[in-house]
């Protein structure tokens, strides 16, 4: 994780001066403001602003609810209550800041959130640093076989060692010809006098897709938490799923009331059809359902099964 | 402007304790942090959290030119310059939570602008107050004869007073009857043992557009200045530009740059169509240009004329 | 159902004329396509425009999947997988648009669901119909004793007689006095010359909330299916249940594969925690599950017990 | 351009069946419907939906008029009223759904209009094809010195020779590597049976930003127009500019009055600030404005004085 010398030095400068306000503060929050929490071999998150904390959302409900709030004031007890019944509103009240610093082929992923606010680093502004994601040899996974979508065995031997050469070699080759088309290097000298120097919205894109790059990224509670349960779930890719679950973190240190629900409904939870409410019906009562008299297809009777089982 | 007593003692406990923080502050804010604004006859304005100030719109605006923004890295020229460009992004890092106390008609025209999170009151659960908004005699205007949705004459005299007392009249006689229909009074008490009581969400349709509700509104400051410059518009129906006018005393006190550079570039600045600008450069270039040399409509012409003289 | 002369006029014209086009086109849909379809006492549902059938769903999926749609190529089962895994952007790629008639207290709920495009009729221009809403016999619905924002056993007798004169009595009378505080009767003739007439975005103020307003409504298909979950729900209120009930019979007309996937999926599904699924896999193990050993609160063990018996 | 013989099929079979619809249809959109537009080397834009008309922008906005439109129910009038005035809901009432081939760097700026619906080739399930985009020699730009996101003059000679052969070579051989750590060809087949072959997930990031990716891209008029004031303006990106040129061809033929008054109001109008206007007001008033006088930043008055002189 490589943070610039100009960001180290504004994260000290904002850890130094603590001010007094009226606002919600989340105190465990407060603890890593700033802060980042690394994650892949140089990318990170690190919370910068938030709004709200588990009262926050309590209050909101209580503007919905008015009087008939009062059946249901215990705060927990409302949280759960909210997140069960997917009232989502009073959780948008709540909002939180992040800078990401991540691997392109990973914000491509992440973009497609879009009730998000954005500022991504502009490579049609400013050159990109020499930073590049390599996966760790305990991630280098061959296809699966049977999810077209998924990682199966690792790769490993001699086959490892050729796929890192290429991944490494590439995407160090990219970066040298990225600067010699800008003929500028990374500290904004001229190379040769007399080449006139590639745009920089056109040099970028000889660069490989595990170039890192990195963006703040504002978000309210409900989509954040709506991103975490896609994210952070086993299907998800790991190289984002690592960002989802370092957000987990933050977002316990932050509303832990609402994380310890989220983990319960959303996380923990699942969603069953009318068949399959049905075959559980008939199971309790101790009759034997089979795939064909669910009227389940093969692949959602075997979710079905993974889902009692696990 | 009525505050309940429950939510006056909340604000009171609420400004009585003031936390640290390591997040950015503004203090002008925080001096009116959840002070009710007063707006019309009954309701409010107030702010009860916000995120960011001018700086991290700065700030966020540096993520995305990198290094490029050493050249334009003084605040108020930066701020200026991207509002002037309509980079809106960096804009979307900041927010803003209000409490609003509003007539049903004027929520009925505010929740048109979709990008914001809302709270509002349920009279599903709850029983309405009997807090209606009657216009104050500066207001009681008469149909335009020119703008088909615009003010124009005070109705006056015997008119008025025929009207205000309609107003009125009807005004408590639907919150009698909505009142008898629950046979329940406003302190929950059962008015008539023998009868049931209608739902609640049943009885509130017998209530006028002019009673009161409530809302939390959660807004970034690029939506809240696009809502601002709608609705403190010239054009925009008085009872939601005084909310408008209010809440731009606010973001003068949250935000002073964006503040002025908003007044600058939106509120008193226009939009000039192709035809516009031909016949611009062709007054400047001392010809005379009318109505139809210009191309434009009759309308056009005199919003064009109006711009140029105002 | 009262459409207007003019109404009743473009349907007839637009009927009239069938045209050729390459577009995907569900002939079901055209079947009733302009024809509104009567909710309430004066209320309907119209389409008036679509696009998209089941077939367009499958095509964008294949976009996304590539070569590897192949293996999941029969649209049946891939719609079903594409609901079961909430791969919603598959089903954006449709969209609807609809006339409705609606009171305005449904109005008010209805507008919460955000990701949708709405022209209404504006009350600031133009004069509104008099045509209110009052429930049927069998819909004068109690308070419900358990539940704060549900219906109770029927309010009948002389109590149901009560309620209904006091809400036509309010509806008309505040109607009387909107059209006289205008000084304008419906066909537009001024009533009497001396007076100015209360401009019309004022005079609305006087109407109930009962009275019907109208909108165009355009909605991409999974935002029209989560409107359908939550309002074709039986804790949606009776109102606007209606019109979603309406709405899916339009759904089993436009897209019949999608309609079943989402009635399996959806509207007869449910979502389990991660203590409903312990306590799950603990029943079909043979073993008792209680309230207390669940770790579920009452209320939500109660819940819990309502859906594996219904 | 490239379409795959199965898109060429598709097409075909699309274009083969024209289907009898009681809805809006806008002829000289039907006549390219499906068909491939070319834009850069391998890139097209395609129609593959419509829903509406320039009359039905009208109609929705009679909803909202109500018999207020009878002053105003020219066609083009209104339009261009609406436009004018910013009244962009009946805009949102036609929707248009493209498929698009695009580089990868393209797309990353494209994505960042939020409110469309999306569906993109994805790459965890399918193998990308060889197609780069590498620029004409006429598109070949030097990096401009006053402008630090745009182009200068052309590079040329030696230095564009070098350019494009670092640019072909690098995308060629990384996509050499990419088929060689995927072990499997582009039509499927094993390359090395010794080898368990790299997920696709992770392969991918092997590749640079030019390579084309595709996807359908759905989007409202009012936020199709948005995409095109910005992208279709002299400071968008060439290699993105192109695809917009590409659509509002399409605008034209889809929607010819509306086209016309967004060619009037937005592609070449401009905003003016307050003090620019009060600076257009002294100079008709024949007095002299410099810069200072003006209150003007230097960039902002030159912005000022190029607007008056193009």
């Amino acid at each position: 994780m490589a943070l610039t010398d100009e960001q180290t030095k504004e994260i000290a400068a904002q850890r130094g001066q603590a001010t007094s306000t009226f606002r919600a503060v989340a105190p465990a929050l407060e603890e890593i403001l700033y802060h980042p929490l690394p994650v892949l071999d140089h990318g990170f998150v690190r919370v910068i602003d938030y709004m709200g904390d588990d009262a926050a959302i309590v209050q909101a409900a209580r503007v919905s609810y008015g009087k008939g709030t009062k059946k249901v004031n215990e705060d927990a007890g409302l949280i759960n209550y909210l997140l069960r019944h997917r009232h989502t509103t009073p959780f948008e009240m709540c909002e939180i800041k992040f800078h990401i610093k991540l691997p392109i082929f990973v914000a491509r992923q992440w973009i497609r959130h879009r009730t998000a606010n954005v500022n991504e680093y502009s490579a049609r502004y400013s050159i990109l640093d020499r930073e590049f994601y390599i996966p760790s040899s305990d991630q280098l996974a061959a296809q699966s076989k049977s999810n077209r979508q998924g990682r199966g065995d690792l790769v490993e031997g001699k086959e490892a060692e050729r796929v890192f050469a290429l991944l490494k070699n590439d995407s160090e080759q990219v970066y040298d010809h990225y600067i010699e088309m800008l003929n500028e290097n990374e500290s904004g000298a001229v190379i040769n006098e007399k080449n006139k120097g590639l745009a920089r919205e056109l040099a970028r894109m000889n660069l490989t897709l595990n170039y890192y790059t990195q963006w703040y990224w504002k978000v309210d509670l409900h989509n954040l938490m709506h991103f975490l349960s896609l994210r952070a779930d086993a299907h998800a890719q790991y190289e984002i799923r690592v960002y989802a679950d370092a957000m987990l973190d933050v977002l316990k240190r932050w509303l832990p009331i609402t994380y310890a629900a989220f983990m319960n409904y959303r996380v923990g939870g699942a969603s069953v059809s009318a068949k399959g409410l049905a075959a559980l019906r008939a199971m309790l009562a101790g009759k034997e359902v089979t795939q064909e008299s669910s009227g389940m297809s093969k692949g959602e009777w075997n979710e079905f099964q993974a889902m009692l089982k696990s």
